[in-house]
């Protein structure tokens, strides 16, 4: 396998490696990667997480182990834990799908190899599609909004959202980012300062109960945030907290942005009354990690996501289109 | 001194005691009162805290140290530690001033004692007050939110806000209570959380990022809080969060009630314009108590309080009145 490098991941030495996501912003821990198995660990311990990097990870361990000689029944075997390691990830699904039915057709080592290869180089060119798209609407000297981490750390590229802000910045166009903390796991805290620390953007962390300050002050021309699913009228699916801010971006005049690419488009999906929420455990909103600050006998309502409404949005961000409200309302999503 | 009982405070077998709150929800510890600059202590360590608590227990501290028998200087001493034991309380202020024209017009120690026992019922008289006034606004069923903690533990009384919360829950109309985190400092999952266990009161803890989701899915009817400061057009000063929740409750229709004790209104600020924020130390946004999970690196944005402006206020909740939107705008406060 020939050598590869994103934020996250990388195939260095012939061997495949994950940056342990769970160890940041203070440690840069890299995982060994080669063995379906570990990897199936490390994907449900969160050390490597976000969809499109799940897929491309899972891959690229798959073929690691056709390299290394594995029979047809191990591949057989590797596939179906690989699949099933996180089992909300539609990426991890459809990367996996994509490998399996090349062996299945008889194909090779080599291009199963190949076939990893490409999905990891298609990941890239959708975050450089979706940031050459994205960053276009950043005029010269704006500041922007994000929030969770929809970064170089969820791709095999250089991120969606975060990616935008990247290409802005690069263009000189952008003149700071404000990060949520993003409530209750932290990803914005944790994960996005820490990659824009490492890129050297001018940014400024704040607690997501901030945000609208900073839009009634003027000082947030513009919100770019990820999106976990996106309906075939426009609502959308993403991080919990994401319905709130884009209330307050449309109170302040202040455009919103999902970014996403066109695999996170599900049009069997009416609209967002459609997407199922999942609540998750009760501890992440009493506390986090190991540190309690609530009482245990309060009840807890805890959903990992929300929905936004297309009413919400200014303009959708896709790596081959960007769509106004007025176009999505319209249907174009099912047009193309 | 007579016995004197609240959530946070007492004075029991002659003695005063708070109640150590940095040590909630998990352990109940009374801390002695009695030595002034111990009380110092306790407030600037955010043991005792909330701005009428902080005014009834040091005037109570004076008192007990006149009962004790110090001498004129002493005391004058102990009256210039305690009143500036924490700048911004203005009610801290006001208790000591108090306390201090009495020992210097010559008022005997009995007069003390009774000084200090009033402003304490005062202070219940206030609570209860607000309490039976906002309870008023509460019918059959509903469920209410409220961020931060402006309850028993912030006065000698029931609370500003979680004594409307209290008194509706008593009149049998409140269905559910839902409380904001309040990030950075939790308040709302530490203390609000813990007074709403003890009292038996069903309610649902949350982060900040979810208020958005429960009124759009109309499990929220009407949005209670505190108010640090009210300015003479009705915009008011509270801790930070609750701006943007004030949008986010107009967005989807949720009247929205500031409660405040008639100490709070300044009518010398003419708008929100003219309350100064406060900022706090970015450790209180990078983590919690100990705990960092944000990068050292990253700039931080940590105002303690924001401005919430009248036309986002549905009525002020004061102990002699409820004064409408339209009653704020026209100046009412300023005529009372």
């Amino acid at each position: 396998m020939k050598p590869l490098h994103s934020l996250a991941l990388k195939v260095e030495g012939g061997k495949l490696w994950v940056l342990d996501q769970t160890r940041l912003p203070d440690q840069e821990c890299w995982l060994e990667g080669d063995a379906p198995m570990a990897m199936v660990g490390h994907i449900q311990r969160l050390s490597v997480r976000g969809a499109p990097l799940i897929g491309v990870a899972a891959a690229l361990c798959f073929a690691r182990y056709a390299e290394g000689g594995a029979s047809p029944k191990a591949l057989e075997e590797a596939y179906r834990h690989l699949r099933s390691a996180r089992p909300t990830a539609v990426n991890l699904m459809w990367a996996m799908d994509r490998m399996q039915a090349a062996l299945s057709g008889g194909g090779s080592v080599l291009e199963l190899v190949n076939l990893a290869e490409a999905i990891f180089e298609e990941d890239v060119a959708l975050c450089e599609a979706l940031a050459d798209r994205g960053a276009a609407l950043v005029s010269r000297g704006e500041a922007v909004l994000t929030h969770c981490n929809a970064g170089a750390l969820a791709t095999a590229g250089i991120g969606t959202a975060v990616g935008v802000i990247r290409r802005a910045f690069e263009l000189g166009n952008l003149s700071h980012v404000y990060v949520d903390e993003t409530r209750p796991l932290l990803q914005g805290a944790r994960l996005t300062a820490w990659e824009l620390v490492r890129a050297g953007i001018p940014h400024t962390l704040i607690t997501d109960s901030m945000a609208a300050i900073l839009m009634r002050e003027g000082r947030v021309q513009r919100v770019f945030v990820g999106a976990d699913r996106v309906a075939a009228n426009g609502d959308f699916a993403n991080k919990v907290g994401t319905y709130g801010l884009a209330v307050q971006a449309a109170h302040h005049g202040v455009p919103f942005h999902p970014v996403a690419p066109w695999s996170t488009v599900d049009l069997a999906c009416p609209n967002g009354h459609a997407i199922p929420i999942e609540e998750r455990r009760a501890e992440e909103v009493r506390g986090y990690g190991e540190l309690r600050w609530a009482p245990e006998a309060s009840p807890v309502f805890n959903p990992s996501f929300d929905v936004t409404p297309v009413g919400l949005v200014t303009s959708l961000v896709l790596d081959r289109a960007v769509l106004t409200q007025a176009e999505l309302r319209a249907g174009k999503l099912s047009r193309f």
